[in-house]
């Protein structure tokens, strides 16, 4: 009793703070209907600043980090990416009006990582005074591409077997070779997919900020310039998301009930998952209670930068509509809205 | 003759500042046919940055203003917007060549409110260490939306009498009943012009970052991110301001003389009036010295963002180089340059 | 010996400095095919704001300065950027396969001084606590409007002197009166130019920023926005340069090789020349190390904002994949590595 009655308290309190009331806010004003807009060209060049500054602070925190202390929360963020994608295939893939290279894509997407919601679970951290570990930024791309990774391979797979599955009602055996596991992964179809995910602005810009923490020395640039600017790049960020999260809504109209079913609960699942694998590498190496949370509101979010370009191009058939409505509409507010339950449920169970 | 001295001392001092030197040095540029420019996106990110701040610095001051010290210079400065639009209808409006639909949608923008101007009054006023109350951008929504919707509904009425009088003149008797008072104000007018007030950029934005202020606590990113900003940004927009001012002095070439004198008179004599309505705020509640130049500052200035497409829509009959020309072109340099002048007076009447 | 040692070991140290290190991840970035990018309105207003602050920065410095200590670095750096255009008109404009007009614009542009590529050697130097004349800005427009005025001067006359031989070989004498000296410069052609390239964004910025230092009393939002600001916009600027950089190298393959030879050559030469003219200064009037090291920068930087337009609008039969291909392909780069090496042999030639 006494651990939900801290948790609830924690909740309230967390709503009022400025990160979540800007997204809020945002939401309101499209509610409104109001003619409100932060230009294009600005939203991507914050986005830009956020992921440099995510990266750069990783990079300058491995150099000091332990491989071990590294290994374990990089892998549980690769396994939980995996782990949702193939949770959506069982789930949201199968359900009635779903077809299943949409199912497929819209759980790659919630399996993959946003970074303002990642950047908002640190500055609320900040604003709590809960450490964690410097390096988190450098687990987000093990769990995006891994997520993206396997469900554009997943999505090829289904197709191509059902191709071959017509072929052979037809009475021809071309692909049957590969027994029970269905047919092989195409040649050169993983390296494809990889080069695309490194490619992709989010991963490249991230990518770009860690490398330039491990190798050059951008700690006077990064405190006088990219952390100070962070928090309030991220308030204007926040209440472009709400905007945009409202006039998303309606998009999803126009497909199946499942979605919205599996966008509100999925973050809260994956969010789960998240947790539990930080809570394993606590256990192992000492992982701190705040990188448990950020590895848990990195589990919950779902990409809205680097993943729907990605899957459109690794995808076209899937639509964009089902996913990115899903994803943009649903899954990145709730998953935001949620980051004080995960700091609430992290607080109860493992303390700061 | 020493309030005169005082007042011309004043004046000569503030010209050198830098919010007014950055005015000048870009009609200066537009003057010298430089091509310097300032892209779009990002001058409509630094209006809606200022923006935010002056509503949240209203909205985090409100919480802390008693109801009576608010209300006075807010039904004042309502007041204010009115009396504007209705002396732009005795004396522009009826100038020789002023359709009367433009003479009132020029009144009406010119009742309204900038932001910028408003900025660069309090900016002016900090460098001089002169206080003003926090809640004062909380006053600009009601000089604002008074001021369009008495203008637009001014423009909508007479067209209507116009319409009905010439329908008279053919024979029959359709809308006679209202009298003297004109016809009615047709049924819903009213709500669809504050709702399209409220929902146009600059006032939903403004709206977004005073309740921000009230119901959430963004004190830390306002202090960190917006406050310190400010500045920069605002001698960026004066830049762009003075370049986009000098151009459009050329549209006025193409309509009648009247715009001209009245763009020239009008700042001044609507400061009077904001003065005015500060001064009875301050000998009633108290309102400070600081606060009655901000009042005098936004009835001088006219509506550069908010404003044109508000009447755009509404009066798509009236002609926009006539009213955005007068204001953009002569209004709002003129009522940023004339700031020391309230300054000047309110030392020299009331002290700091 | 000594002396070399020490100039590598300072090149090495400074590598690894953030403001280089982001130029080299830039060209990672494009070299491994990311779709990473700056939105171009976003990278405009940084290099707005960069001239801003190197103009303002100057003209505040202007005010405490000697005209003497003022005049002879002036001088030198005029006298810099006509030299490089005669040096080019010597070299790259009779090397086969280059058309005369495009070997005097490539020449031009690389005479023209490149506000990043300054900005960055100011950067370096403050991260090393060199000290130099705050003025510094102030002779940027000296060498850039010298070399684009001496460049297309050139390029007319040459194609006056073609047609008028051509004439001459038909039998006619008509501009034959000028002897040895070439055709006379027609008539306001030199006006012409000086109003288009003090027209130009760049250096109308710079002039604006400098006026603005000398005029009026900029410091405190000169120390407060733009000062502060400053670092961070030049990293992200160098990433923008390193990627266009890479991709601009493709262009240079369907043009002749001399085009490269010159590109990879002149940064030194003419950095040289401008150590040279700053050497000069500080024996004649004390001109400190730290301005030697950005005269040198400044020579050997060529210009990638104002000067490509001003050569198109003037030039327009050059070719500008040879000019911009050369200049932002390989001139820009290699005069922003060299950076270090100007400061390697002042530390080693004259000291701190």
């Amino acid at each position: 009793m006494d651990i939900l009655v801290s948790i609830f308290s924690t909740l309230g309190d967390q709503l009022q703070k400025p990160t979540l009331s800007f997204l809020i806010a945002g939401m309101v004003l499209a509610a409104m209907g109001s003619k409100f807009e932060v230009p294009e060209p600005v939203y991507k060049f914050i986005v830009i600043l956020l992921l440099l500054k995510v990266g750069m602070g990783a990079g300058i925190s491995i150099q000091s980090a332990s491989l071990s202390a590294l290994a374990v929360p990089a892998i549980g963020a690769a396994v939980v990416g995996i782990a949702i994608v193939f949770l959506g295939r069982w789930t949201l893939a199968r359900a009635k009006g779903v077809p299943q290279v949409d199912g497929l894509a819209t759980a790659g997407l919630f399996g993959a990582v946003s970074a303002s919601t990642l950047a908002a679970g640190m500055a609320i951290l900040d604003d709590g005074n809960v450490p964690y570990e410097g390096f988190i930024g450098a687990l987000y791309p093990f769990m995006d591409i891994a997520a993206l990774v396997t469900a554009i391979v997943m999505a090829k797979m289904a197709k191509a077997r059902k191709l071959a599955s017509s072929v052979n009602a037809g009475g021809t055996m071309t692909m049957g070779g590969t027994g029970g596991a269905g047919p092989a992964v195409p040649q050169g179809l993983l390296k494809d997919i990889l080069i695309d995910t490194v490619r992709s602005p989010a991963i490249s810009a991230l990518l770009a900020g860690l490398a330039l923490g491990v190798f050059a020395d951008p700690k006077s640039v990064y405190d006088s310039f990219y952390e100070p600017l962070f928090r309030g790049l991220l308030s204007i960020l926040m209440l472009i998301m709400g905007m945009e999260a409202w006039s998303r809504l309606s998009e999803l109209r126009k497909v199946a009930h499942a979605y919205l079913i599996y966008g509100l609960a999925a973050p809260f699942l994956h969010g789960a998952l998240g947790f539990a694998a930080g809570y394993v590498a606590h256990v192992t190496t000492g992982f701190s209670a705040g990188g448990v949370v950020l590895l848990a509101v990195m589990a919950a979010s779902s990409s809205d930068i680097s993943g729907p370009p990605t899957l459109r191009g690794a995808l076209p058939e899937a639509n964009p509509s089902a996913y990115v409505g899903t994803s943009t509409g649903i899954g990145t507010p709730i998953a935001i809205l949620s980051i004080p339950l995960w700091i609430a449920i992290a607080e109860a169970l493992i303390g700061w």
